[in-house]
């Protein structure tokens, strides 16, 4: 298979920056891999693992890049921009850059606006990951059978979104087109809301009195699994909330009224309904795997 | 390894009460077992896999049971004191019951009010069983590593209270006790309440507008794992949500007034408040397995 890229910078060397360069050495698709980041362990730790070929700290006063053909922005969310920002005057012509952040709206926007013209962004979000982090967790395997999320705008051009889409085909994923704003509020819904009522769950029972009794030693497998995303990196959730908090909050409000109406119907002993309800449920849930 | 009891019943023959058929056995605390249900398709699986010895219709006109010892209801929480009811008159002095219901207040204060003399009832629960159901689920490892609660009362006396407990270890759980009260607040809290949030969930998405997209389709591994426990049996929620409904309110109202707290937080932008109700929430979880 043919080569997609000689050398592309990967931002932020954590979990999906460190498992898309194993991805990409793995397929053959790139040459040399550039890892930047700002913490000098994640960078020594990613050289050390050979997930990347080359180190550059985004903190050291003199950056030099050359000939970077694609730059992949793998960091939190809430500093995807300034990163752009930092690397623009440093890129060649013609180079491509695109990013893995979990909101799109603000990101795009922010990014479009600063872009001069010859160089070209494609926002982008693969929908892998764990509740691990750090470039110890990363693997060359994760993208496979995954969707990734591109949302091209006319700051794209079609070549550099042809390469960026093929980028993540050839490392298994399925692209998918969205605008934006559908992106956000598809994920606010079906990825935000669900971590931030895993956080409050914990919390909720956390800060409960159960007397002698420590209700966390009666967690059976669902509360373990419901919760697990609870275990995800606040610092990257507190980005996500803030960057798509209009989505999120609509998000959060349907999801109180359905409580809200669940709590009705138990209150007034509307079995049936309830009944209803959990089939409802049962039969959407049961469709994925 | 000493026989436990020499014939059994397992009155509903599920999931659970055929993975305790199945592990009683396995580890040969029990020569016969008895297998009782009001489903005969269910009743002929389970002797076809030979989970059971024997058969008996709950429906049947004419019952007989003879030399039980124990006596296991892993019927659907609601119908519990129904079935106890129901069976008194067939069994012999001595007998020992106990159920495997999540809830406990109503059933175990269901149960002492109509047990005579001479009969002894401890309430239980195993904390096992997935969102999966039907005998063709059971196996006889369920229970290893679990723990049971039981809940005995002035009803369970000193040597059966002992049997059930011997009987529970023995097929690999550790058993802790409760009051029936105590029990159904831990329960509702870290069982009832994330079932319930999990079908809130599904619900709340399939009935929203997204356009042209889905957003099940983009459902990633930590949407999969919150949701698991939507897929649970709609009728068996449907009893333990009614048999526990006041703790049950309580804790939807706790939860809540975290997430009303949560969105409070996000509203008014206080990153660094959202930021430790995430780590706390992480740290908490994190401890667990």
């Amino acid at each position: 298979m043919a080569l997609l890229f000689n050398k592309i910078a990967i931002v932020g060397v954590g979990m999906i920056g460190g498992s898309i360069a194993l991805a990409a050495k793995k397929r053959k698709i790139i040459r040399e891999i550039v890892g930047i980041d700002i913490d000098k362990k994640s960078l020594d730790e990613a050289k050390t693992l050979k997930v990347i070929d080359y180190a550059v700290n985004l903190k050291s006063k003199k950056i030099v890049l050359s000939k970077i053909k694609l730059v992949i922005i793998a960091t939190p969310v809430r500093s995807i921009v300034q990163v752009v920002r930092k690397l623009l005057p440093l890129l060649d012509r013609g180079t491509i850059i695109t990013d893995t952040g979990s909101v799109k709206g603000s990101v795009v926007s922010g990014i479009n606006s600063i872009l001069p013209k010859g160089i070209f962004f494609i926002g982008g979000h693969p929908i892998a990951g764990s509740e691990l982090s750090g470039v110890e967790s990363a693997y060359g395997d994760l993208f496979i059978g995954t969707k990734t999320i591109l949302t091209p705008t006319v700051k794209s051009n079609h070549f550099s979104f042809k390469k960026v889409k093929q980028f993540w085909e050839r490392i298994g994923s399925t692209v998918v087109l969205m605008t934006p704003k559908e992106h956000d509020k598809v994920f606010a819904a079906i990825s935000h809301l669900p971590h931030l009522l895993a956080f409050s769950l914990v919390n909720t029972l956390s800060k409960r009195n159960f007397k002698n009794q420590n209700p966390f030693d009666y967690a059976g497998g669902g509360f373990k699994d419901f919760t697990r995303i609870a275990q995800s990196n606040p610092a990257m959730w507190h980005d996500i909330v803030f960057e798509n908090k209009e989505e999120i909050l609509n998000s959060i409000n349907c999801f109180m009224s359905t409580l809200e109406k669940i709590k009705g119907l138990i209150k007034k002993g509307k079995g049936a309904k309830i009944k209803k309800e959990f089939f409802k449920a049962q039969r959407i849930r049961s469709k994925l795997s």
